[in-house]
Formats: C-alpha cells, sequence, structure tokens
C-alpha cells in the first residue's frame, strides 16, 4: 500500500488541521454601506451609540393614562377619565395628562407628559368627553421605553456575527448606514487532468468535461466566499506548480481537484509540499466519499488536493472546507444544520391563544446546547438581531418550561453567505 | 371591536389564501449562463442529451482484466496475470486485454477492449511482467459504465429545481452551459408612517428611522428575490395610493408596512382593495409577533400590510411571504428547516468503515416523510444533483435500516436563494 494512504485523518481532524495553519487574526476589514452588506461579517464591536427608540412611546393604539387612575378598573365597574385631545404621530406633543384624564394616542406615538402607561382601545368605551376604561393597567403597561429596544452604550453585537436583514435593521435604526466588514475571502480553484475538456467543449475518446470548475465555483459562493476559477491545468508538475503558485498568491485559500488517480496524487502532494510550509499534512480522509483527499497548509493558506470525481469533490469541499472558509471569512458561529435541538433554560409563557414565535440565543453549557429566550419584548428590532434562532410555542399551548427540549429555528445569519464570482 | 380585527386567519391559511390568488403557471423565463445561475430555478424539464461519463471508465487505480480470470484468487492463493502496458488517461486506447491478461489503468481511464473489470492496486503485487492479484473482481467492479452517472434520454431534473452547486455540474457535464431559468420576482416595498425619517437623518422628537425599508429589502434578497424599495410614503390615501399603483404595476409582489396603528390600518385596507381585485382577504393573522397584518391579492399580485414594528415585519415576512415569493421564484419546494426527520425506505449498508455521506431523495407518503438512498454509486454528480440531502452513516456502523427514522441534512437549493437589490 503505497505510503500517503496511511497517513489519514478523521474529518473534524482535517478541518481543525486547517483551522490551526490559519494566521492570527488577520483578516483585512473594508467599510461598505448597511444596505449592501448582507451576509458580510462584522469585523467589530458595534456598541449602539444612542438609545432606540429614543423617547417613552405607545405600544398600542389607545389612551394614554396615568396607570393609577386605572387600578381599579373592571367589566363589572369601569373608570371613566376625561378626554383631551389626540397625540399627533411623528411629533413632539405638547399635551399633558392630569390625574383622571386620558389622551388618545396611536402606536408608536410620544407618551405624553404625566402619562406612564396605555389603556389599549379594545378595552375602552369612548364618547366626545368621556373614556370608559374596563381593564386596568400597570405603569409602564403598552409603552416601549425610550431605550427598551437598544440602549445606548450597549454592546449590540460582537465582531463576527453575520450580518443579516434583522441586523441590517439595527444598524439602521440606529443611524448607522456604513459599517466595517471582513474582506471577502477569494478562493482559488484550479482543475486538473489531462482528460479533461472545457463543458462548452464536445469531448473526445477517453476526454471529459471539466465540472469541477464550474461546480466549485458556486459552492465557494454558496459560503460567502469569491471564486477565482484559473481554468483546466495539465498534470504536468511545472506547469501545475506554477499554476498554483500564482492561484495562491493571489486568493486566500486554493483548491486543486483531480488528483485521484494516484500519479495525480503524488503529483499533488509534491506541488502542495512546494507552496509554502508546512505543505501536506494529512493525505485521505476517513469518509465515503471522499477518501483521496489532500489536506494542506502552505505559508497560512489553507489548500486541498480534492478528488476529481465531481460528486465527491463538492461533498469534502462541503465537509472540510466551508467551515474553514467561515473562519476566513471572520465567522464567530461556524454554520452548521437550520435547526438545533437545545433545552431550553428559561420558562416562557404564552398567554395569547396565537401560535407564538419567540426569539433566543444559543449558548453550549459544556455539551448541552441551552436556547435562552431573548429578555424584553419580542417585537423589539433589537431583540431579533440578538436572537439566534426562533423557538415556536403552538397555538393552545401555554407556554414551555425552563429544561424542556425545543427545537430552534435558526435564523438565516448561520446558514446563509453571499459572495460572488471574483474578476 | 373594529371589525377588521374579526377577520383573523391562521398561518397556513394566510400562505394559502396568497398562494390560490396568484395567476396559473405564469412566470416568465430567461436563458442564462449556468456559470451565473447559482439559486435561479430551472424552467423547464432537463433531459439528457448524451451519456455521462460517456465511455466505460475505471472507478479506482487498478489493473483492467477479464474478472472471471480472477474469480479463484486470493490471499493464499493468488492468480498471476501477464502485464501488458498501461491506458492513457484522456485519450482512447487500442490496447485490448486478452484472457489472463492486466493493463495498468488509473482512475477515469478508457476501459481497454477486452476487459470487464479492475482489480485495485491495493489487491495486487506487481512486477515487471506479473500482475499478482490477491482478491477476485465481479463483471464490472469499479467500473463506471459509459450511462451510469447520467443516461442519455433521463429526466435529469423537473422544472421548478433550484439550481445549486451540483446541479450545475451536472448541466455542464452534459455540455449544457445556458439553461433557461424563471425571472427573479420584484418585490416592492414601501415604508409607510408620518414619524419615519430616512436612516441617515437624525430623527426629531417622536420620528423614528425607518428600519422596514433596508431589513425588508435584505429579506427579499435573502429569499432570492429582487428588491425594489419605494422609500418612505406619508400616510396620506392620495400619495400612498400613488406610490401602491406604481409599485404593484413595476413589481411582482408588494409589501406596505408602518400600517399598526388603526387609522394606518384602515388606509391602508382601503388602498389595498383599490389597488385590484380581490383586494384584502384577511385583516390578521393568530400570531405573535405579527397579528396586524392584511393580506390582499391584487389584480393576482400577493401584497402584505405588514406591522411598522421591524421585528414584527421581518417575522411576517418570513413566515407569509417566503414561501409565496418560493412560489413566484417558481420552486417546486417550498423551503423549510435544513433538517428534516424522515424514514428510511431503503436499507444501506456501511462496509467502509469510514464516516459515509448517503445521497437521498425525499417523498411524502401520505403524512410520511420518506428517504429514499438514490440508486446507483454514490460519487456520482448525476447522483448527486438528484439528491435532495444526506444521510450521515456514523464511522464503526455497519448501515442503516429501512424503516428507521433518520435526519436528513437537506442540501443547499432547499434553504438558499440568490437574489439582488433590483435598480
Amino acid at each position: 500500500m503505497p505510503e500517503e494512504f496511511l497517513n489519514l485523518v478523521h474529518l473534524d481532524e482535517a478541518v481543525r488541521l486547517l483551522l490551526e495553519g490559519l494566521p492570527e487574526g488577520g483578516v483585512a476589514t473594508e467599510e461598505v454601506e448597511v444596505s449592501s452588506a448582507l451576509g458580510r461579517v462584522i469585523a467589530g464591536d458595534i456598541i449602539a451609540p444612542e438609545d432606540v427608540p429614543g423617547f417613552d412611546r405607545s405600544g398600542m393604539d389607545g389612551f394614554a393614562v396615568r396607570a393609577s387612575d386605572t387600578f381599579a378598573a373592571s367589566e363589572g365597574l369601569p373608570v371613566y377619565l376625561e378626554r383631551t385631545g389626540e397625540v399627533p404621530m411623528g411629533r413632539a406633543t405638547a399635551i399633558e395628562v392630569a390625574q383622571e384624564q386620558a389622551v388618545r394616542i396611536s402606536t408608536g406615538g410620544v407618551m405624553p407628559e404625566g402619562s406612564d402607561a396605555v389603556v389599549m382601545v379594545e378595552n375602552t368605551e369612548v364618547s366626545r368627553e368621556t373614556v370608559e376604561v374596563v381593564k386596568g393597567v400597570a405603569p409602564g403597561e403598552n409603552v416601549i421605553r425610550k431605550d427598551e429596544d437598544i440602549a445606548r452604550g450597549a454592546l449590540l453585537f460582537s465582531r463576527g456575527r453575520v450580518l443579516g436583514p434583522a441586523q441590517a435593521g439595527a444598524l439602521v435604526a440606529l443611524g448607522i448606514t456604513k459599517v466595517s466588514v471582513y474582506r471577502l475571502p477569494v478562493v482559488g480553484i484550479i482543475s486538473t487532468g489531462n482528460e479533461l475538456v472545457p463543458p462548452s467543449e464536445t469531448p473526445g475518446p477517453g476526454q471529459v468535461r471539466d465540472v469541477n470548475s464550474t461546480a466549485l465555483a458556486a459552492s465557494v459562493v454558496r459560503a460567502g466566499c469569491l471564486a477565482r476559477p484559473y481554468g483546466i491545468v495539465a498534470d504536468e508538475f511545472g506547469l501545475l506548480l506554477e499554476a498554483s503558485r500564482r492561484a495562491l498568491a493571489e486568493c486566500d485559500a486554493l483548491v486543486i481537484s483531480g488528483g485521484s488517480s494516484m500519479g495525480v496524487r503524488d503529483l499533488t502532494v509534491d506541488i502542495l509540499d512546494q507552496l509554502g510550509p508546512p505543505g501536506t499534512l494529512a493525505h485521505g480522509i476517513y469518509l465515503k466519499p471522499g477518501k483521496p483527499t489532500l489536506i494542506a497548509v502552505c505559508d497560512g493558506k489553507p489548500a486541498l488536493g480534492l478528488p476529481g470525481n465531481p460528486a465527491s469533490a463538492l461533498t469534502v469541499f462541503g465537509e472540510v472546507m466551508v467551515p474553514v472558509l467561515a473562519a476566513l471569512r471572520g465567522e464567530n458561529k461556524r454554520g452548521g444544520p437550520r435547526t438545533v435541538q437545545a433545552v431550553l433554560d428559561r420558562s416562557v409563557a404564552s398567554a395569547t391563544g396565537r401560535l407564538e414565535l419567540v426569539p433566543v440565543s444559543l449558548g453550549l453549557e459544556g455539551e448541552l446546547l441551552k436556547a435562552t429566550p431573548i429578555p424584553g419584548k419580542t417585537n423589539l428590532i433589537g431583540t431579533l438581531a440578538r436572537a439566534d434562532g426562533n423557538v415556536r410555542i403552538p397555538e393552545g399551548r401555554e407556554g414551555i418550561e425552563r429544561g424542556e427540549r425545543v427545537t430552534v429555528e435558526l435564523h438565516d445569519p448561520f446558514t446563509t453567505g453571499r459572495g460572488e464570482r471574483a474578476q
């Protein structure tokens, strides 16, 4: 048995070898518009420069009141308040709410001076001069405090967070329209094999079309990186070394596919060893398909020798290279499935009688994945932007107990990158 | 209680109302390069125009032989064959394999005339003139038949398939470099609310920044569609109607966000009713967050009145609009989580001792989701391109029995679209 087949590693070891070979801390950054930064990775911690919403707002349509005036209210014994005007939308108001007064307010309106709660319109009967309140409110009820969504000085995101729609929304809410993100890694793609012809050509006897340049480029884009295909290079040491050197110099990572036959594998090992230290680290993976994969790091850049077989090449790329590219992209989370099983670490109640989506953050506690409901109102952009996913409380359930196993539906940033084909 | 709150629907009903309102069959198509069609939806059935690989190929490095010559071979009693030359890569070969002969062949080489199997190099001892075979092969063993990956005339994909890396690879393998796909749907986005200012402005008293134009545009892109934001429109019937009319005319779907307060909700209902029949179909959803959502179809186009609250708007968009956009994109599968639980409907063995990824297709049988291992070798691009996902057989397991519950890791086309911001 040829020697190189003796140095096989397990899948997680293959990924670890590549990750350990990356240089410390060194991904370049650039400034981009938030509106075109979807899928990009935030390069610095974001500290909120101001409060959101910035003023105490009504969370409901109803009447701004002094809560203490309504404590006694019930269906049988309503409280009657004096109706005095209406808060305009989008403007400050000079209206004040005195004792036993109620001021009409819409969702999002500024809480008028003197008021501390909003009675929902559903819990009132309104005449021209009087508001009949049939259910009391507590101080703060149906009010969104001026710093309740995002508080000035709070850490909104740590660097490494992937920018999804909710994160973009939270930045924009703060007036942050440009953001520093990590540069997109460029992945060089070389197809080697004397039997390969470009896709547009008709293969002669014994020839096949080069599938990997197209399919791997698509995989690179799907992983949120830039693909730079270098075309088909013949199985000839000098030519392949020259193309690989150029690709490694111009790119952040390199995949050479085609070396499944032993001659080409040996050639590829030699080339990976010449590209820069430490060179080839493993000569295969305990994985089907994908065993004949070469794992290398050359001058701090990950390089793979993939099987020529496209199905094997794509599978290994997804299993081995995608997590490494996530790290090169600067992500602090490494992808994974779109739903995960976790244990809820705080009970949540649902009294709405509706299907309820509860935003949660995820964290490992030893081996246990814990889902923590985000504190605060669930309908705030700051809450959504901090969440890793949702837990679903079906209609008719009154909540989920601490300690129950839940399925977390992960938000997009875990799963989707966005890249392009480099020029 | 205002009348519109009485007409609430469940989440699945909201989606169904919108889907039923779409016109029959009518998404336009366009021709695009396969290399830039990632995430696009294939608009016609793809029938393979030729065989892949197109010739009988070796699947291993080894020796092309007549299988019958090796039947008796074992470690204790090897068979000795005459060594006669080597098959070149990427060319036809005139070499023939006569009885008791063996010809050196690399993975991917053309099977020479007369041979019907390949003995892996690991199962041979080779001298200059003789090949000692220590393990027999069956006819066809380690050979990929000329139509084994994709057979000419076979249905490769049905229309509605999302083009991922494996699908792009399969097309290119067939020499198909351009493909007909559905046009990307354009989603118009209007933010309404007199309290809104653009993200770049500093809000005055009672004002907040328009978050939804940015966040919903990102959601549209993530759903694989084109976003066309129309900016902030004041809560004024004439202005909002004019902007909505224009947006609906220019786009395939419309979302108006901002109408959470009753006045604006009523205004939005009136506008959705004026845009085209049937207009507003439901005035709310049994969902938290997101109850005050308006569901409408106007002249065959879906239109939503979303809550102004960004967290609610994003959540409802994801739950209600994304499945509808998948349909507008022409997808024949409707997204969903990235892993699903299914029942395996054919046993698979794994004798490799390695972690094994088995490509499966998914199908509903009544209420039961079944995972069917794709027949044929797992390392073929045609196999991978037909699969919906993988089942993992861990190292040390000898297979999975028919009827076992399995977790299927879905391939990307289920989860990821790719879009852009429209001009």
